[in-house]
């Protein structure tokens, strides 16, 4: 059996998707339970049916669309990934994920594989931090890796709790009854594009992820004192955002001395308070982004960062304090998983290397309930989470048959 | 003949004006002809109809309310200032000169005063540079320091223009009537808070002002590149923010490296987008705000923020561009005012002393009609454009009877 990927049709449903969007073309914007992220999760929900999937969604709107196997009672096996893509991002985070994954299921059942084990297409609610301020919010709940508490704990930038936002987006369900059973599945693998441009660079067809990076992210928020910027003097000022500005340096000096490649450390968010040009800034938060493959690694550079922090603060006189939002573990791959990637690669005549991931990933959840791997193909120049995001249809399809193959053989 | 300020007639009505205000007590925002400016100017046209004035507005919104002297044909002498307020600011900024202003006519009127001069109390409109990013709109505008261009050319963050914005409050006057005869005042006076420590440090009374600093703003925009906060590489970046966050602090090391105590430089906004944490900053706008009495010495400033935004453009592989908003000179006030004041203060048994402004105010453009003075009032511990800003009513008292006194000789 050869599972035969049709690249025309999975074009055309990532265009189609790349549709639903709160901006124009190039780039998406598609934030968890918006109306055009319900709308682009209607037209999923439609080719899944379509495929003769049976679909069901839990409280948080994690979607599974079953392919029941001949033992309808083994624990399943699993692939998917998110459509929600944060504001001015690209069309092929995530998305290559969720449609490759159906068009591979789509391509076993139409070369006439027979599934042992339920394969499942999955899709993870709000992998993007954006609305409620946490990565992964669905397979962090699918996991236990947050508790129910999280519906009324966790609040977007409209006031709304997710508790709310998901009622107000029809999923009504308890938030507990989402944790998955330990034995639920018995493999989930993720094929994903790169979102770097180390395959590009070696002109390698498909990347085998043997391990996730650790993200961690905190919110610091400098207090300070105002007033007219032109009547106090600049040696009486204790400027939030001056302090902001050297703490920020001081994330990108911590994270360029762990020494390795592997750690980055970003401020993508800087508000400031009251936000007047001639106003001193009497407050400023930052939202800080830090990852390493190793965990005591980018634990070093978190220490760094608070040091920094209070040196700062006791410079300038000024008030700093730091809330983690989240500060994983990484995870390591699943060697079967590997190396069902690396023989499938081998088998079609496709170029591998192996790799870590430093963006994480639902994979990194869902490695706490099942073995996990992933799948990763280049895109161009390396860039993700902006307009100009591209993969190419060869190298999409080269990811969904590859994917079609390590789903064959782990539902066997 | 002695006027005599009312103290409770004035804080009673500072109380009122400060509840025209977008955000709760103690702060007041009031941002220019927005619902709440509109109501506050209909409170203080009230009053000065109340006092006799005759009122006539122009297509701007600039305010006149004239006590008619009895050689109505002489040039005229005027006070004011503004009454629009910048987000989460005080309540005696610009207030205390108009409300204050109100008060020394109508003190004066009642210890029977009859001035041969008419006498005008002004209401400028849009100090403050929050909705067209450009301060002293008004006094701009009547002063032929900005042309009627500027009803197109200025932009709101709302997408209105001066002009859409202007009709809209009911100001549809030409701006082309908006400048003054050059023979329109042989005076002006503005009644103001210091903004500063200085006079409360020193405990005098009232601060006689001698220049008004030179403000200048600039936007300056930094372009770099965006990607996934987990998978680009520290090395491979060129993040905006962060190259952002140097040009911030070569500001304040340009203000501070001037070496005078009037050399201030602020950085007051920063937007960062597309402002996600997981996302590489690809553009920052920063609002600079430079000033000093001392034009040479604030150029000076300004050639070292341009030479720190071309060294963080070309070490960081960033793009980096300053659009000057606002190069006003310097101004010095008329000796012959300066005079009265200090004849006036010492009349009274006020404790006085010369000082320089390093915030600016409409004097600076009434500076150009007119023979200009100010008279400054101590504020609790220097603090202004925030809600705790503060001045005690005998600071507002002592300071509206020297104005009463320098109209009554000005209009003699």
């Amino acid at each position: 059996m050869t599972a035969r990927v049709d690249p025309q049709r999975l074009a055309r449903e990532l265009d189609t998707l790349a549709t639903f969007s709160d901006e124009p073309a190039p780039a998406v914007t598609r934030i968890v339970f918006t109306d055009t992220d319900l709308r682009a999760r209607a037209y999923l929900k439609s080719l899944c049916r379509d495929a003769a999937l049976s679909v069901r969604e839990d409280g948080v709107g994690n979607l599974y669309a079953r392919w029941t196997g001949t033992d309808p009672h083994a624990p399943a096996v699993a692939t998917g990934s998110h459509i929600d893509a944060i504001p001015h991002a690209g069309r092929f985070d995530g998305t290559v994920g969720v449609l490759g994954g159906l068009e591979a299921i789509r391509a076993l059942r139409e070369a006439g594989f027979r599934a042992r084990r339920s394969i499942d297409l999955m899709l993870f609610t709000s992998e993007e931090p954006t609305r409620f301020g946490i990565g992964c919010l669905g397979s962090r709940l699918l996991s236990g890796s947050l508790d129910e508490s999280a519906g009324e704990r966790l609040t977007g930038g409209d006031g709304r709790s997710l508790n709310d936002a998901r009622a107000d987006a029809g999923f009504g369900d308890s938030l507990a009854l989402v944790p998955l059973a330990s034995d639920a599945y018995c493999a989930f693998v993720e094929l994903h594009i790169e979102q770097g441009p180390l395959l590009e660079r070696a002109g390698v067809d498909i990347g085998v992820v043997t391990a996730i990076a650790a993200p961690s992210s905190q919110r610091i928020i400098v207090e300070g004192e105002g007033g007219h910027a032109g009547a106090v003097l600049m040696r009486d000022r204790h400027d939030a955002f001056l302090a902001a500005a050297e703490i920020a340096l001081g994330v990108e000096s911590a994270a360029r001395a762990s020494g390795s490649d592997d750690t980055v450390g970003t401020v993508g968010v800087c508000e400031v308070f009251p936000g007047a040009v001639n106003s001193v800034p009497s407050r400023t938060t930052l939202a800080v982004d830090i990852r390493d493959v190793d965990l005591a690694r980018r634990d070093a550079v978190l220490e760094r960062v608070s040091a920094a922090c209070r040196e700062t603060a006791s410079r300038r006189g000024v008030n700093v304090r730091a809330e983690t939002i989240n500060a994983d573990p990484p995870t390591r791959c699943e060697p079967a998983i590997i190396e069902a990637i690396e023989q499938a690669c081998d088998a079609r005549g496709f170029t591998h290397q192996r790799m870590i991931s430093r963006a994480y990933h639902d994979s990194l959840f869902m490695s706490r309930v099942a073995p996990t791997g992933m799948i990763f193909i280049p895109c161009r120049g390396g860039l993700s989470h902006r307009p100009d995001e591209y993969a190419s249809p060869e190298a999409i399809t080269r990811g969904a048959s590859v994917l079609a193959d390590v789903l064959a053989r782990l539902s066997t």
